[in-house]
């Protein structure tokens, strides 16, 4: 595809749009001597929704959400601000549990959360719109190994990190720079989110996630992109957009509440999401693990809009069932399909963007197992009308490693939901009925003005796949995509160059960095 | 997933079904012991379609379609009498060229087309309903190699076809035979198709395929049908269904005119498929290639009632692009996707069963590759709503190549999609809100009462994937899915056993095998 085509999304900026304007002869040129780094906009969704519950479906599943949350109430664990936040609001808070009146999350989150919102990136044309027919993609996070095809699999480094960054600044149908691309199990805990979030903020200009796994690390994150974007600017705009994970079933505990309020404050996004692995964190079956999903974000996003109204919330789910031989998490299979694809309609009819899917798998390696279940969750993801999707690229072995390969292989099929989400173009030379006359019965199209005209756009061209001739797959060496992907991901590095950053900002960002590191000690905690 | 608690689809029949009705206790001894090889009956869909064109577009589909028939015209090769049909039914004719007055191929369809038929087998239970909300998922069609891990690539053979006419039958969510599963190039031309229908009828209770190559190869087809099915019933049943390309663009040629008129007088099924290569058959544009295809599609089923009235015809369309590089076939991008998704909506719309899709991809071995644009495929072939789904199942390298291993990983993506189209149960049982109050916040469902009466059931269970932990599966040799899959085809052949037939109509059918191979020289044309 020739992304220059692409028209911008609603919402991005002017500014460093004549990069994307190079065309024609020089472009094809730039083409065969180097990647394309042309980047695509956020997607615009112009096809229809695909869905799996009807009016009466989806009222039961509110009906069963409502009930969950008033009979037996959410947890909130180690925060007594937002229990009085709940007292206050008229909940009923006995202990840590909270039960809601009916209705009651529901009518705070439809009075006060966006529909829609824009996360500003530091190049505004990055900027994405999160929610009504856009789909945002943004790599893995959270894995503590990586896998290579040279090293296998080992811990991560912030090396790794940084390589990840860069690959996702390096792709197409990569909108979002993500967050955890991989832990850095070599800096300490307590330090590691300051060399994450400069990362994202000075390998690339693509909009990134906030550290959660502490109040003080969110606040960091916070005061980082103050000297990036400027403190005015971040008290009007949504810059960072952050992943709060319920811990299923039920419970909301201190550490991500913490984080959720230093974001929300901020008028920071937040994704609320239960993290389900159906079988273990929720009951076995879709609709049981629907309404106890439904349940969890409406008592998470109702605390955001409690604590600042207006606060951009995502509507979040990750979808998993577990192995009822082995315990392990299973990916690419039917329960959580439908699971992401009810959910993105309740998270509709809620009037909040929804998150859910990925390129998820369980296999250990980029085998065909991985590409089965990663290409099954990544199509559900896009048919449902997922808003924002995490682990779009890079996911394997059931989230615990980062695989470089895997990266570049889910990449390209990131490029071709882009494609498969514009769907089909109708106008004259769409419909192309002036090739079908000059063409006529029992000839073909191969050299016709038509295809002349259009075949450098026509399809999407994959950057993995082998579509040679058997005869020189064999002269090649019979490599699989597993040994391609590697050469691939090897050049992308090669060829990165970071975005320019002014000087000013960078010194600023690393003086904070340097000033925090200095102000504790390394902790593992 | 329980097979036994699959409601018997519409229009199969009820002997046999006691076989179905293995439970309980000595159910799980077996499945622990041996393969399940408890089938499945055909996919009755449950969740809505998902679609890409809305009016507007279906109507320009169709006005586009209309005005390829009636100003350009489709060529009929070689066959006399199809001239004379159009002819006389009042087309405009010249040479071998035909024009079709606005609309008349499709009033000729929608007035004695069946919506839906169904496709008896030998043994009722495996009946197959083709239109509606049926999907039928068959297996890979027409190569002339084969690939195993063990022996690599080579040509195929008749004890190869044999070997997937077996795996078929082992397999529940595979609910046809199919036809050509390889092509056996160590039997002459003339005569392998008397094999191969042989193979078919003795080796699988399942329906089958016909013989398409010249119209005395369709005829032993109906033939030997009559031996197995007896001749009364195949004249008022369908017992066949064929795949009858057209040679586009806009030409239908005397071989496949001439097996379409032999199965169309017989009353049995035809597939009238374009093979499309987007950017060679077709223009580089999925709107253009859609309405070449309706085009080609209206006139070869209209010809089909032209001969008899009220024959089985399904909407065909083999949708690929070729790559703009190499000039081969793509498979998994998403223009093909969206030709399938809108074909669907045009087929529904004329009132025809459609087929399209399959487990397809361009790769040479079962790897990503392979598995990321197959599974694009049959997702999308699923969602679309399709009928009939050729190539379900063995595809391989651009369809020159049936993979055992490749099989074996595409029927566990059969599986899954056959749950995936039963939807969300919403009974009591499935809401679960009875688990949710006996767990509560902050514990796990693992061993509550809900999840014990439920967890054999509960989830889809991979065949093929590793879900087991890394130290696990490292233990056990770091095999990938392409090794897991060599053992189980092997498996598979291994605890193969024949479907019982009446040894007085094996005879018979011999006898036919052999008087008609004595009947001529052995020739490969």
């Amino acid at each position: 595809m020739d992304d220059a085509n692409h028209a911008p999304g609603e919402g991005t900026g002017s500014e460093g749009r004549g990069r994307r304007a190079r065309g024609g002869a020089e472009a094809r040129r730039a083409l065969r001597t180097k990647l394309n780094i042309e980047q695509l906009p956020y997607i615009s969704r112009k096809i229809p929704l695909t869905t799996v519950l009807d009016e009466e479906g989806l009222v039961l599943m509110e009906r069963n959400a409502d009930i969950i949350l008033e009979e037996i109430g959410i947890e909130f664990r180690d925060d007594e601000e937002c229990l009085q936040l709940w007292r206050d609001a008229g909940a009923d808070v006995k202990g840590t549990r909270v039960h809601f009146p009916k209705g009651l999350p529901r009518s705070i989150i439809q009075k006060s959360a966006p529909r829609e919102y824009i996360q500003h990136a530091r190049n505004p044309d990055r900027n994405v719109k999160i929610g009504g027919d856009a789909t945002v993609f943004a790599p893995v996070y959270g894995p503590p190994f990586i896998r290579t095809l040279d090293e296998g699999r080992r811990y991560a480094t912030i090396e790794d990190f940084r390589n990840f960054v860069k690959m996702t600044y390096m792709t197409p149908a990569l909108h979002h720079s993500g967050g955890t691309v991989c832990e850095p199990v070599d800096l300490p805990v307590n330090k590691r989110h300051l060399d994450m979030v400069y990362s994202h903020m000075k390998l690339s200009d693509k909009p990134f996630m906030g550290s959660v796994t502490h109040p003080s690390r969110a606040q960091d994150t916070v005061e980082m992109a103050k000297i990036l974007f400027g403190e005015d600017f971040i008290q009007k705009n949504t810059v960072i957009t952050s992943l709060i994970n319920a811990n299923s079933p039920m419970v909301w505990d201190g550490t991500m509440l913490g984080a959720l309020k230093v974001y929300a404050r901020n008028n920071q996004g937040c994704i609320v999401s239960p993290f389900i692995l159906a079988g273990a964190m929720s009951p076995v079956t879709v609709a049981g693990t629907l309404a106890q999903v439904l349940a969890e974000v409406l008592a998470g996003a109702a605390t955001a809009q409690l604590v600042r109204p207006g606060a951009p919330v995502i509507f979040g789910v990750f979808a998993s069932s577990i192995s009822m031989q082995s315990g392990a998490p299973t990916f690419g299979t039917p329960e959580p399909s439908l699971v992401s694809l009810a959910a993105a309609q309740l998270a509709r009819r809620l009037g909040l963007p929804f998150r859910t899917g990925g390129c998820l798998c369980a296999s250990k390696v980029p085998d065909a197992q991985a590409a089965y279940e990663s290409s099954q969750t990544i199509l559900t993801s896009l048919l449902a009308g997922t808003n924002f999707v995490l682990h779009a690229a890079g996911w394997l072995e059931g989230g615990l490693v980062s695989s470089y390969e895997k990266f570049v292989m889910d990449a390209d099929q990131l490029g071709m939901m882009q494609v498969l989400a514009k769907g089909i173009d109708l106008s004259e030379n769409g419909q192309a009925l002036d090739a079908i006359r000059e063409v006529g019965p029992g000839s073909h199209y191969l050299g016709c003005a038509h295809t002349q005209a259009n075949f450098e756009n026509a399809f999407y061209r994959s950057t993995i796949a082998d579509n040679n001739s058997y005869e020189q797959w064999l002269a090649e060496g019979e490599q699989d995509a597993y040994k391609r992907a590697n050469g691939i991901y090897k050049r992308l590095l090669r060829e990165f160059e970071a975005p320019p950053l002014d000087p000013g900002i960078d010194e600023a960002l690393l003086a904070f960095v340097n000033q925090r590191k200095a102000a504790e000690p390394d902790s593992n905690v």
